[in-house]
C-alpha cells in the first residue's frame, strides 16, 4: 500500500526540507489548523503586528536565506501582505505564501462566509497577478502535486507563489512525498556557444570593458562565478542600487552603484566610458537607468540574466545565467587575446567616504554626513527616498548586506525587513535607515523586533514629510505629523532611543 | 465648439459635485500632478500614515457621508489599501479609489518602471476583483463617460470602483461635464405587485411576525420607510450585527440584534419564534447568522434585499427594495386584516443595560461591565473580535451610529475609521473599542487624529493576544507583545492617555 500523509503535513514537512527555520504571519480562524501543525514542527513561527510587516520580513527573509515563507489566513490576511508579495514579485525574492481558506464542506452551507470578497476564489485571482503560480489546494489527490510545482516554481524563477488551503483539508489524506526533482534546467549548447563566442569577441576587442552586475547575481547565488570572472579577467565591475553590494565594495576592481546622472561621476564615467558593458543579472529599470539619466550604447552591449541574453540588438533565450558566467570566464581568459588579471583595472574612487570621519560637535547633521559617519556598518537595509539614495554609496563591506526595494520602491519595507533579516541571520545586527513617512506605516513592527528579542539600530531620518516628493511636486500633502519617535522604546517596553541633530549628538548616541 | 476641460479637472469637479468634502490618501509621484488638483479644489487632502489606514478611513466616511474617496499612487499605494477595498465590496460601502499611473509615453520608453509589478496593467486586474468596475483613463475621448459610468456604478451598487489615471494625462483635454444622468431605476410594475401582495397575505395571516433589518437599510437612506413600516403596522424589528443602528435602539419596538444563538436570548426568541420573519436589505452572513446558529425557517421568510426579493424558495428580480417597502408599507395597513398601529407589539427586553451602572471600586474591569458602562454613548465604532461581539448589545441613541465591518471582519478597521467618521461628521465625538491585536494593526493612525485635531475616544480592550481566536484553537500564535499603549499621546505630541484596571479606575477615567 502506497505511503500516506495528510496535506498539511506535506506542506509542513516541504518548507522544513526546504531549510525553513521561521514562517512569518498572524492567525486567522481558516488558518489555526494548520498554524498547529507549523507550531509543532522545528519552524518558528513569527508573528507581527500586521500582515504587510509579515510580508516584508518574509521578503527579507527570503533575499538572505534564499526561500521565504508567509502563512495568513483568508482574504483579511493575504490582502494586507499584498503589497509585500507584488514587491516580491518585482524583484524577485522567492517567497511562499500560504493562505487558509473557508472549509469545502462550509462553502456548500452558506455563500456568505465571513471574510468572503466577491466569490469564494477572489483571493486566488489576486495573486495571479502577483504570484507564479497561484493555486488552491482543493483535491487531496492533487494536492502534493501542486505543492511541488509552486516550490519549484518559487526556486526556479525566484518570485512568490501562493497556495489556499481549505481549513477542512488540512488532515485530509494524501500521497506521502517524494524527493523533490531537482530544478536544474540546462543551456541549449548550441546557443550558450554562439553567444559566449559573441561576447567574448566584443569584449576582447574593446579597450576599455566593464562589467555592471546586478541583483541576479545574488538571488541565483552566482557571487563567486561573478568573483571569479572579474578577478581573473581584470575588469572592472559596478553595481545597480537594486544589487548593490553583490560584489564586496571594497574589491580594488569595485567602482561603486552605477545610477546614470543620479550617482556618482566617476562611477557613470566608468560604465558610460567603457566601450563594451556586460552587464550581468541586472535588469535595466528607470530607478537602475538613473530615472532616464544613463546614457548607455546598445551597440555595445551584452545584457545576459535569467530570462535571456542579448547582444546588442539580437536576444538568446533557452541559456542558463551561470553556463553563461562560467563559459565566458574561461572563453576571455584564454586563446587570442585573453584577459589577465595582470592588467587587472585599476579603479580611481573618488569616494571621500573612506576618509576618517570628524564630528564637529555643534554642526548640525546633514544626511550627507550621517551617511558618511554611517560607512562603518556591515548590514544596511535602506527604506525608499533619502534613505536609499543617501545609503547607496556607503561602502558595503560583506557580501550582499544591502537590502532594499530599490525597484518596487515601496516605503515601509526597512523595519519589518530587519526582522526578517535577523531572524535568517542572527550573528548579524541590521542597520535600517528610514524616512519618518516610512516610519509612520510600518514602524510599529519595532513593537515585534522587542517581541522576539531582536536589536535592529533604526535611524529615523526626520524630514517631515516625503522629501522626495517634495523635489517633484511641492504640496501641502507632502507634510506629515511629527512624532516623539524617540521615545517609542517606552511604548514597546524595551530597547533605547535618543533624538540627534547634530553631529556631536550624533557621537554621543553612536 | 464643444466646451471642453481636462481629465484631471473633470475627475475632480465630478467628486466636488457629490458633495464630497475629503479626500483620503497617501501621495506618491504617479499622482501627484492630480493631487495637485485636489489641492486647489474646496476638498481637503487628508493624509494617513499608511494606505491601509487611508482605506479604512474613505470606507467609514463613504459610510457616514454616502460616498468616500481614496486617492493613492500606482501599485505600491493601491496595493497596501486593497483590504480596506475590499471590505468596501463585501459590505457595501460606496468608494470611489482613484490610482495614479505611470504616464503614457514613459511606457513606451521603458518597461521597467518603478513600483510595476507584472505588467502595466496588473493593479487594474487586481482591482477587477475588488470593484463594480475598475477602469483605466488611458483616452481623453472615452475619459468622460468612463468616470461617469463607474460613479454611477458606485453609487448604485453601493460598492467600490477604480479608476487608474496616467500622469500625463491628467493635464489632457477632454469634453466638458454634462449633467450626471439619474440613477433612479424602476421596478417591474406587474413583478412588484406580485410580490407585495404574497408578502401581505403572508404577514396579515401570521400570529407573530416580526421583521429583522439589515444594513442596506442604510446604505440605501431606507430608514424612514423602515420606521414608516415599523410603526404604522406596529411588528417588532431587530437587527443584524453588521446593520445594528439602523433603527433607533431606543424605540419601543426594537428587540435588539439577533445573531441566532450567539446573541441575547430575547432577541433569538422574538426572531425565531415569529411565524413570518420579514429579512429586509440583510445579508444572512454566516456571522449574522450567529455562525450558523441561526434557526430560521424559510417556509416563513420573505427576504427583501437590493439585488433580489426572495418569498420562500422563490425569487423576485428587478424590484426596488424602496419601492417594495413601501408597497408593503401601503399594503399591509389597508385592506382586510389591517395591521394597526394600535396593536403595537410590545418588546420585552430582558436587556438589564439600562439600569443605572454603579461602578465597584476595586474590583477588575471584565469586557462585560465595561460595555454596560458604555452604555450611555452614542456614536461607537467597533473593531473586530470582543470589541465587536461585547459592543453589539450597547443601546445605540441615533441612527446609524454604530459602525463596525461585522462581515468581512478585518482587524485594524475602527482607528482609522475614526477618522473618517468624524471628517463626515465633525459634530460626532467617535468611541471607538478595539483589541490589542487589532490596535497594533493600524493604531499609529492615532498620530493622524492628531495631525488633524480631532478627538475620537480609544479604548484598547488589553486581553493580550487574538482572544477570539483562543476559543477557537488556543497556540502561541494568538500571543502578542504587550505595548504601554497608555504612553502613545507623547509619540503623537497630542491628547490623553491612560491605564484602567477596575471599575473605579474606569470612572476615575471617564
Amino acid at each position: 500500500m502506497a505511503k500516506t500523509t495528510t496535506i498539511g503535513k506535506y506542506l509542513v514537512h516541504r518548507l522544513e526540507e526546504m531549510g525553513l527555520k521561521h514562517v512569518f504571519g498572524i492567525p486567522g480562524d481558516y488558518v489555526l489548523g494548520f498554524y498547529d501543525l507549523l507550531v509543532a514542527s522545528p519552524m518558528k513561527v513569527v508573528g507581527t503586528c500586521g500582515e504587510l510587516g509579515a510580508g516584508f520580513a518574509a521578503d527579507c527573509y527570503a533575499r538572505v536565506q534564499g526561500l521565504g515563507a508567509l502563512c495568513i489566513t483568508y482574504c483579511v490576511g493575504g490582502f494586507p501582505a499584498l503589497n509585500a508579495v507584488a514587491g516580491a514579485y518585482a524583484e524577485k525574492s522567492p517567497l511562499i505564501v500560504i493562505s487558509g481558506a473557508p472549509g469545502l464542506r462550509e462553502r456548500q452551507r452558506s455563500s456568505l462566509l465571513h471574510h468572503k470578497v466577491r466569490d469564494i476564489h477572489t483571493p486566488l485571482h489576486v495573486h495571479e497577478e502577483v504570484t507564479v503560480p497561484a493555486d488552491a489546494l482543493e483535491d487531496p489527490l492533487l494536492a502534493p502535486k501542486k505543492i511541488d510545482e509552486c516550490i519549484l516554481a518559487c526556486l526556479r524563477h525566484k518570485r512568490p507563489v501562493y497556495l489556499e488551503l481549505p481549513r477542512d483539508l488540512v488532515d485530509a489524506p494524501c500521497a506521502a512525498r517524494e524527493p523533490l526533482p531537482a530544478i536544474e534546467q540546462s543551456s541549449d549548447p548550441l546557443a550558450l556557444r554562439e553567444a559566449i563566442a559573441e561576447a567574448t569577441a566584443m569584449i576582447k576587442s574593446a579597450k576599455k570593458p566593464a562589467i555592471l552586475a546586478g541583483v541576479e547575481i545574488h538571488r541565483f547565488a552566482l557571487q563567486q562565478e561573478l568573483l571569479n570572472l572579474v578577478e581573473k579577467t581584470g575588469l572592472p565591475v559596478a553595481a545597480t542600487l537594486l544589487g548593490k553590494s553583490i560584489i564586496s565594495e571594497t574589491h580594488p576592481q569595485y567602482l561603486g552603484v552605477y545610477e546614470g546622472a543620479m550617482g556618482r561621476e566617476d562611477v557613470r564615467l566608468g560604465i558610460e566610458k567603457a566601450d563594451a558593458v556586460l552587464i550581468l543579472g541586472a535588469f535595466m529599470t528607470d530607478i537602475n537607468r538613473g530615472i532616464y539619466t544613463a546614457n548607455l550604447d546598445e551597440a555595445n552591449t551584452i545584457n545576459a540574466n535569467s530570462e535571456r541574453i542579448t547582444i546588442r540588438w539580437h536576444h538568446f533565450d533557452r541559456i542558463l545565467l551561470r553556463d553563461f558566467l562560467r563559459g565566458l570566464t574561461k572563453a576571455l581568459t584564454t586563446g587570442k587575446g585573453a584577459l589577465k588579471p595582470a592588467k587587472r583595472a585599476k579603479v580611481k574612487k573618488s569616494d571621500t567616504n573612506h576618509k576618517a570621519f570628524k564630528p564637529q560637535k555643534n554642526k548640525l547633521c546633514t544626511v550627507k554626513r550621517f551617511f558618511e559617519r554611517m560607512d562603518e556598518y556591515t548590514i544596511v537595509i535602506a527604506d525608499i527616498g533619502d534613505s536609499l539614495f543617501g545609503a547607496a554609496d556607503l561602502t558595503i563591506h560583506r557580501r550582499t548586506e544591502f537590502i532594499s526595494p530599490a525597484y518596487y520602491t515601496s516605503m515601509g519595507f526597512a523595519v519589518p525587513a530587519a526582522i526578517g533579516a535577523q531572524m535568517a541571520a542572527p550573528d548579524l545586527r541590521p542597520i535600517v535607515f528610514v524616512g519618518d513617512g516610512a516610519f509612520q506605516m510600518t514602524g510599529q513592527e519595532l513593537g515585534t523586533a522587542a517581541k522576539y528579542g531582536l536589536n535592529p539600530i533604526v535611524f529615523v531620518l526626520n524630514n517631515k514629510g516625503y522629501t522626495t516628493e517634495r523635489f517633484i511636486n511641492e504640496g501641502p500633502y507632502n507634510d506629515i505629523h511629527e512624532w516623539a519617535y524617540h521615545l517609542l522604546p517606552q511604548i514597546f517596553r524595551k530597547g533605547w532611543g535618543c533624538e540627534v541633530r547634530t553631529e556631536g549628538e550624533l557621537e554621543e548616541a553612536l
